[in-house]
């Protein structure tokens, strides 16, 4: 059971403070707000979408904060491109979680881990735009605490943008977000089909 | 009229071409080939998305192409990233179309002018991923040849990559891709409530 489900009352005063949040910011128009984003789905293109809007931060001359919370395999591209930039601070979480071996607790405290590098950059004004990749996943298997992670969103500083992907979003999530995109899969010619994931492209 | 729909025999052509590449692709099985990716839909990410590939893809060393076929307002935040990174060759097209103005005849020029930089592209295997952005948009208005767009895409080095992004991605094009993913809005906020485009997320 989810964390979020199982105390409807901090539910409904985050609600409520993100709605006054949110009145708050129509009433402020044409003024710059830091958004958050959710990228979800089971297309492909979610975490290079987040990468994308990293590298526009970049652009900009923003400072730019990664956790990656991995589902498995190490990613290497994006780490390898955006690791080392100026500009850039980048966690990779752990080793990944372990699907085969099952040791939950193991799998709890790696993510927990991870949060704690994320809620920092969530305090930390000097990050205009914080990528949480793969963030939903951690969610999904409540390797960590939902309440915990919302609050940390919403106590960010009023001009930093957040970018979480992963499939999965949970509605409370989904409820706190200014922008949410679902990626679809129209095609995928090659899914069931055992041609490898393309170093580039997939990995 | 689409070019594509005026020529039903080139169209069949092009199929039956498409499909001896996809059995000899099926046929490989775990090897390693040039994928074509679309990434269409109304939702937000497309084009990050397909930057986000293109970061990925420098991460691994590899050698990247961009032609950004402009919808109006210009792009900075990516252009300004990545137009000055080795191992990136970067074209804008033009100005934009002429959306107020209603000049057709130049808008064809400008998006056949970007082509040609494409297409050079898509001949030389030095590059290894090539990412049209809003490429779907000059084809939506037919200021392109469609089937030499398709032509020019199918007949590209075997381990080419390519990435073509923006909405209303044409059905011959879905049917040349391995991968079509289409990003929906679950949530969009502000769309219609006056927030302006924020630096570093939208531009």
């Amino acid at each position: 059971m989810r964390e979020d489900a199982k105390t409807p009352a901090r539910h409904a005063q985050r609600m409520a403070r993100k709605q006054a949040i949110m009145q708050a910011r129509i009433a402020a128009a044409q003024k710059e707000q830091g958004l958050l984003l959710v990228l979800t789905g089971p297309g492909k293109g979610k975490s290079s979408s987040g990468f994308g809007m990293a590298a526009r931060a970049l652009g900009h001359g923003m400072k730019v904060g990664v956790v990656q919370f991995i589902k498995g395999r190490i990613p290497t591209g994006e780490a390898a491109f955006f690791s080392n930039l100026p500009g850039v601070t980048y966690h990779i979480m752990g080793e990944g979680y372990t699907w085969d071996t099952q040791d939950r607790e193991r799998d709890v405290a790696m993510a927990t881990a991870a949060w704690e590098q994320a809620a920092a950059m969530l305090r930390d004004p000097r990050y205009d735009l914080v990528l949480l990749d793969e963030l939903n996943i951690a969610l999904r298997y409540d390797y960590l605490d939902h309440d915990q992670v919302y609050d940390d969103l919403l106590q960010r500083p009023p001009m930093q943008h957040v970018v979480v992907t992963g499939r999965y979003a949970p509605q409370p999530l989904i409820e706190l977000a200014d922008t949410v995109t679902e990626m679809k899969v129209v095609k995928h010619a090659f899914a069931d089909q055992g041609v490898k994931a393309q170093k580039g492209i997939e990995l």
